[in-house]
C-alpha cells in the first residue's frame, strides 16, 4: 500500500497561452505499479485556468476544495467541493478557478496516455 | 459531460458485522459509459469501518474530509483530506473513521468488477 498526502509531491507549474497558474502532480501512476488507471492531483490559483481541449481518454474529476467553473458545450458550470465530472473522450472541456483560494481536485485518466 | 454533486446519488447503506456505518455512491460508473474504471463515493460515520479484505482489483483512493486510519500489513496510518492511498490487487485493507464527523473518500476501481 503507498500512503502519502498529495501535497508531499514536487509539483509541475504550468503557466502559457492555454493555462495558467496550475502546479500538477500524479500522485497514483505507471511507477507505482499501477496498470488499470492514473491519478493526478491539480491546483488552480486564483484566476488560474486549465486549458480547453479535447483528447481520446476520459476523464474522471472530484473537487476537493475551491470554487470554480467547468465548460461544457458552450456554458459554464458552477464546481465546489463535492462536485464529480465525467468527461467523455472527444468532449471540450476547461476548468477555471472562480474563487479567492485554491481550486483543488483529483483528476483520473486510463493507463497509457500521457500521465501529465 | 457528467456533473452533480455526489450526495445526489442515492446510497448504498452497508451495515453489517464486518462494516459498519457506511453509505457508498457509484458516481461515475458503466451506466455512465465509463469504460475504463469506476468512481465510487464512500461516507463512514463516526466508529464506522470498512471490511478488512484483500481481492484482485486494485483501489485508488482520495481522502476528501474527515479523520480516520487505513490497515495495511498489520499496523494502522492515519488518513486526512488530502491523503491518497493506492492499494495493490491483494493488499489486505481497511478504512476506519476515528473522527467525530463523517470520513468522506473516493475510491476508484478499474471497470469490470462489482462497481459495489
Amino acid at each position: 500500500m503507498k500512503i502519502l498526502h498529495y501535497a508531499s509531491v514536487a509539483p509541475t507549474y504550468v503557466d502559457n497561452d492555454q493555462a495558467r497558474g496550475i502546479a500538477a502532480r500524479v500522485v497514483i501512476g505507471k511507477d507505482d505499479g499501477a496498470s488499470h488507471f492514473c491519478m493526478r492531483m491539480f491546483e488552480i490559483a486564483p484566476g488560474g485556468y486549465s486549458p480547453k481541449h479535447a483528447h481520446a481518454w476520459d476523464h474522471e474529476i472530484f473537487i476537493h476544495s475551491g470554487e470554480g467553473e467547468a465548460y461544457d458545450r458552450g456554458a459554464w458550470h458552477p464546481v465546489y467541493p463535492g462536485t464529480v465530472l465525467f468527461i467523455a473522450p472527444g468532449e471540450e472541456h476547461q476548468i477555471r478557478n472562480t474563487g479567492g483560494g485554491k481550486l483543488v481536485f483529483a483528476c483520473l485518466i486510463p493507463s497509457g496516455v500521457p500521465e501529465l
